[in-house]
C-alpha cells in the first residue's frame, strides 16, 4: 500500500471517485500507470470491481473493507501534508468536517484511557498472529 | 515522506534508533541507500544531525518537530499492517502501550465533538495556506 500512486488512488476513492475516467483526471497520472496500479490494488484486495451503479456499461472500483480501513492513514498523511508541505499563500486542499465545515481535529495517538501517547510511551513486540475470531 | 525506506527509517527513529550503524541493522537496507535516504531526510527537515549523546565521535540522527509529527502516520500504517499483512501463525511486531502492555487502540478519525467520522463525513476544500501564528 505504501507506493505513492496507490495512496493517491486510494485517497481519490475516499473522495468517492469510482471510475477509471474519473481517476484519470488526476494530473500526472498516466493511463498505463493508472491501469497497472488499479489492477494491483484489486489483486491485493484494496478494491473490488462492480458494475456501474447507474446500470451503464462502466465498471466501478469500490474500496473493500481492507481498503476502507486505510482511512486513518490517508487522514494522517493529509493532515501532516497540510501542516508541512505548503508555503504561505500557496493553494492546497484541507480536510473538513461536513457537519460544521471546520478542519478535522489532528489525529492523535491515544491510550485506551484516552491519554495522548508519544513514541516514548509505546513499544513494539514480536507476536504470532492470532486466529481471527468474529468481531 | 511517502517513499518506503524513508518511512521505515522514520519508524526506526520512533523506536529510538539514532546512529547510522543502528539503522543499518535493518535487513535489506543497503549502506548506500541508507546514506542517501538519511541525507534526503535531513535535507527536507525530518531529521537533524547532532553530536552523540555519549560524547563519542559518532553523530546521531534526531527527528525534528516535523519528523515527530509523522507519528500518527507511522502508527496508522503499523496498525493497518498488523491487521492485514500477516497470515495466521506468522510472527510480526505489534505496537503496545508501555503503561499496561496492551495493544494501542486503533487510531480513529473523530470530529471535534469526539464522534467517529468516516470518509463520507468529510470533504476536501481548496484553501490558501494561512500565515502561521504562534500556537
Amino acid at each position: 500500500m505504501g507506493e505513492r500512486w496507490c495512496l493517491i488512488i486510494i485517497r481519490e476513492a475516499f473522495d468517492d471517485v469510482r471510475r477509471f475516467s474519473e481517476f484519470q483526471k488526476n494530473p500526472g497520472l498516466a493511463k498505463n500507470i493508472l491501469a497497472a496500479r488499479l489492477k494491483h490494488l484489486v489483486d491485493i484486495g484494496e478494491f473490488e470491481i462492480r458494475p456501474a451503479s447507474d446500470s451503464s456499461a462502466y465498471k466501478e472500483y469500490i474500496l473493500t473493507e481492507r481498503g476502507r480501513s486505510g482511512f486513518p492513514i490517508v487522514v494522517a498523511m493529509q493532515q501532516w501534508g497540510e501542516r508541512y508541505l505548503f508555503e504561505q499563500g500557496e493553494i492546497h486542499l484541507v480536510l473538513l468536517d461536513k457537519e460544521n465545515g471546520e478542519p478535522l481535529p489532528v489525529l492523535k495517538v491515544c491510550s485506551s484511557q484516552g491519554d495522548r501517547l508519544g513514541p516514548a510511551d509505546c513499544y513494539r513486540q514480536r507476536v504470532v498472529t492470532e486466529v481471527r475470531g468474529e468481531e
